[in-house]
C-alpha cells in the first residue's frame, strides 16, 4: 500500500504555479479539523503564504468524549466547547466561516454554501465526522434522540430530568414506572457512558431529592444487537464492562436489535419496554461528503482514501477523520476515534505545507510518507469511579483505569479554562455525590401546559 | 401603620384547630419564596407539624443578577442556577413541585394547577416575581426578547454572537452595518448591565476573532424613555454611569421613548435606529396573582399587602417579592430588588412558624412585628471593572464599587460549587480578556438554512 504513495507526484499537478497565496479549505472544526489548521500554520513557510478558511456549522469545537456529562447533568455546556475563533485569534491567515456546505464542485474547485457565495479551494479537508444513523427509521429521531451536538445533549438533560420530575407528579402507578425507565440502545462507548451516569444520577445524585417517587427504584436498561458491550475492547474488557454495568443496577439486553421505537416504549429482541425516556447510540454514518464529492461510498458512507488520506485520483483533496476509511497496520480499518481524526488533521496539515515548501522550490520533492497511526489506546467509563482502558501492552479495569481516564480527558480539553472547571466540578461531585448541573433550561414544548406561573 | 398590624389576631381565625399538619404551599422558588420554606423549616415546632410543598414551573432558584453574564457569554448556565430540590433534599417535610399554577380558589383553599390536581393550603405564600411587559405590544415579545429566564439568557447570547458570525459573512455594507447595530431598551441596573457587556463583548473580547468585520466598530444604543440611566441611583451615581457608558462607546438615547420595534430595527424618541438585535429591559409587571386573587392590583399589576405581607382580610394569604406592594419607612415603594423579596421571605417564614407555635397553645400570642426592609444597598457594573454602589452612607463608584460588587455577588450565590466555578471564570476572563462562554449552543431556527455541513 505504500506503493500507492510513492506514486504520488510530491507536488502534484492541481497546485497552482503562480508565486499568490494557496488556498486552503478545511471543512469541518472538530479534533481533525482543527489539528489540520494548526498543523499549517505552524509549518507556514515565508516564501509562499497560505490562507486558510476554516468552515463549521457551529461557532464552537466540541469535546465529544464528555458530551454525555453534560446530558447527564455534571458539566455545563460551556465547560466543553471552544469557540474556534478563540483558537485561531492571532492568525491572521486563517479565516473561520460558520456556515453550511451543501456540496462540492471539484471542476472548479469551489466548496459550496447554503446561502453563501461558493468558496474557492487550491487544498480541500474535509474533516466532517460521523452523524447518527436510525437505520432509515426517520420516525425513530425525535423518540430516540442522539447525543452528537451540546444542543442534543441538553435537549437529553432536560428530557431526563423532566421524566423525573413529571413521576413525582403522577398519580398513576404504571405510569410513574414507564417515567422512570430509561433505555439507552447501542453499547458503545458512548451508550455504555450514558447508561453509567444515568444509573448514578438516578441511584445516587436524585434518590433523596424526591418525596413521593424513589428515583433509586428506576430501571436503566441497555440494549445491543450484539453480543457484547464495548464490542471494540478485549473480551476481558468488556466482560469486565458488562458485570459493572449489571451491578450497577443497569439491565443489560444483548443480542436485542431495537423492533420498534414509539411514543409508549421500545420493542427489542421481542420484548416490549415500556418507557418515556429513549436515547440512541447505535449506528453511525459518514457525513455527506461520498455524495457531494461523487464518489461512491462505502461502509457508512464512509469515503476510501490512500494511505496518505488523499482521494484516490485527486491529491488536492483529503478525507479524515470519521468520514474516512483507512486500513490500520494489521489491515482493519481504523477505528471512529477522536485521536485518530487528531493525528490525521495533523499529518494532512504538515503534508500540506511540505507540499508548498517543496513546491516553492527549496528542498527536494520526497514522497509523502503514509500516514500510521499511534494507538494511544482506548477508554470508557462505566459508571461512577470506574472505567476500562485498553493500551494494548496494558488494560485497565476498574479505579485505575478511571484514575487514568480523568487525567486523559483533562489533559485533552483544548482550553486550560476549562480545565480549571471541568476539575471543579468532578471534585466537587466526587465529595458530594452531587451534579451542578441538574437544571431544566427549558420546558419540552409538547409536554408542558403553556400557563405561567 | 403598625396599627394596621396591632389590629390583626396574632393567631388567624382561619387557622384550623386541629392538631395535624399545617400545610404551606409557597408559589414561586426565587430569593423570596426560598427564603420563606427555608426559615419554616429552621423554625419548626415539635409540638406541631409543618408541612411545606413549594411550586415552581423551572427546577431551579436563578440568581437574576448574574444573568446578564449568561447572556454576554461570561458565565454558562449551570453556573448560577441551584437544583431547588438540592435546597431542600434533607428536609423531609418540604415537597417540591414542577408545575404551572393557573388559579387560586380562595373559597376552599386551593392552588390550582395545569393539568394536575389542585393542591389544598392552609397558608399560602405567593412569591411569583416579576415578568416583563411590552407595553401591550405583543409583536415586540419576539423581535427585542428580554432576559428573565434561563432560556432566555441562552436565546439571546445566541442571537448576540450569531449576528457577528452573519456579519462575517456579509457582502452588503448597510446589511453588515444593521448586523452590528445592538439596541437595549431600558437603562435600569439590567439595561445598564446588559449594554456594557455588549461593548466589552464587541470592543475587546470578540475584536481579534474575525477577518472581514471589526467588531470594534458595533454600534450599542441604550434609549429609555426617562432622563437618566440608573434612574433608582442618587443623581452622582446615575451622571457617572452615563458618562461611564458613553466612555465605553455606547452612545444614549435618554428621553427617547420606544415607538416601533420591527424586523429592520428600532424607532425611539423619533430616531429611526436599524438594528438586528433589539433587547428589552424595559417595563415589568408582576405576575398575574391578582387576577388569581380576585383583588384589585395596583400600579404595574402589584398587589397592595399589610405591614406584615399578607392580605388585606385574608391572614392565611400573603404576598412577598416584585408581586407585592408595600410602602417603605420613607412612605415610598420598596423597590423591586431580591434583597427585599429575600428579606420577606425570612419575615414571613418566620412568621408562619410563630403563628403555629402561639396558636399550638405555647408562649403567648403577640401581635406580629411589621415587616421593616434593611437596605443594604444597591449595586450595578457599568461595564468593564467599574461599578456604582449606592449604601447610602456610602457611595461607590469606577473599580472600588466593581470590588464591592464582585465580593457580594460572590457571596449571594447559594452554593459553593457556583462561587468556586463564577470566581474561576472572572479570574480567567480578568487575566486573559476572554470570554470562555461565546458558544452558539443552537441555530436559531428561522435565519439559518438547514443542510448539515
Amino acid at each position: 500500500m505504500a506503493d500507492a504513495v510513492l506514486r504520488e507526484p510530491a507536488a502534484p499537478a492541481g497546485l497552482p504555479d503562480s508565486p499568490g497565496t494557496h488556498k486552503v479549505v478545511i471543512v469541518g472544526g472538530g479534533f481533525g479539523g482543527l489539528a489540520a489548521a494548526q498543523a499549517i500554520v505552524r509549518r507556514k513557510t515565508a516564501d509562499r503564504s497560505i490562507h486558510v478558511t476554516l468552515i463549521d456549522r457551529n461557532n464552537h469545537n466540541l469535546f465529544q468524549p464528555l458530551l454525555y456529562q453534560v446530558a447527564t447533568a455534571a458539566l455545563g455546556s460551556n465547560d466543553i466547547a471552544l469557540p474556534i475563533r478563540a483558537v485561531f485569534r492571532n492568525r491572521r491567515g486563517v479565516e473561520i466561516m460558520m456556515a453550511d456546505v451543501t456540496g462540492i464542485d471539484r471542476g472548479r474547485r469551489m466548496v459550496e454554501l447554503a446561502g453563501l457565495a461558493p468558496v474557492a479551494y487550491d487544498t480541500l479537508v474535509l474533516a466532517t465526522g460521523s452523524i447518527y444513523s436510525w437505520f432509515g427509521h426517520d420516525d425513530w429521531v425525535a423518540r430516540a434522540p442522539a447525543l452528537k451536538t451540546l444542543d442534543d445533549a441538553l435537549g437529553l438533560r432536560n428530557r431526563l430530568l423532566d421524566a423525573f420530575e413529571r413521576a413525582e407528579l403522577c398519580d398513576d402507578p404504571a405510569e410513574t414506572r414507564r417515567l422512570l425507565t430509561f433505555v439507552v440502545v447501542g453499547a458503545g462507548p458512548t451508550g455504555v457512558e450514558m447508561a453509567g451516569a444515568i444509573a448514578e444520577l438516578a441511584h445516587t445524585t436524585l434518590d433523596r431529592d424526591f418525596r413521593r417517587i424513589r428515583p433509586s427504584t428506576s430501571r436503566i436498561v441497555l440494549c445491543d444487537a450484539g453480543p457484547h458491550v464495548l464490542a471494540a475492547f478485549p473480551r476481558r474488557l468488556s466482560d469486565y464492562a458488562a458485570r459493572r454495568l449489571q451491578s450497577l443496577g443497569i439491565e443489560l439486553r444483548l443480542g436485542a436489535g431495537v423492533e420498534a421505537i414509539d411514543a409508549g416504549g421500545v420493542t427489542a429482541g421481542g420484548e416490549r419496554i415500556e418507557a418515556e425516556c429513549v436515547f440512541w447510540a447505535a449506528g453511525t454514518e459518514a457525513t455527506p461528503v461520498a455524495k457531494w464529492l461523487g464518489v461512491e461510498a462505502g461502509h457508512h458512507g464512509l469515503v476510501a482514501v490512500q494511505p496518505d488520506c488523499s482521494l484516490p485520483g485527486d491529491p488536492a483533496i483529503f478525507v479524515i477523520g470519521d468520514a474516512a476509511s483507512l486500513a490500520g497496520p494489521d489491515g482493519r480499518p481504523l477505528p471512529g476515534l477522536g485521536a485518530v481524526a487528531k493525528q490525521q488533521g495533523t499529518y494532512v496539515g504538515r503534508l500540506i505545507a511540505e507540499r508548498l515548501r517543496t513546491a516553492g522550490g527549496r528542498g527536494s520533492a520526497a514522497p509523502a510518507k503514509p500516514f500510521r497511526y499511534r494507538n494511544w489506546g482506548q477508554l470508557a467509563m462505566v459508571g461512577g469511579s470506574s472505567a476500562v482502558a485498553d493500551f494494548g501492552w496494558l488494560r485497565l479495569t476498574g479505579f485505575a483505569a478511571w484514575l487514568v481516564w480523568s487525567a486523559v480527558h483533562l489533559m485533552l480539553l483544548v482550553s486550560a479554562r476549562s480545565r480549571v472547571v471541568v476539575y471543579v466540578n468532578w471534585v466537587w461531585a466526587w465529595l458530594t455525590y452531587s451534579r451542578g448541573a441538574r437544571v431544566i433550561t427549558r420546558l419540552p414544548p409538547s409536554d408542558r401546559p403553556g400557563a405561567r406561573a
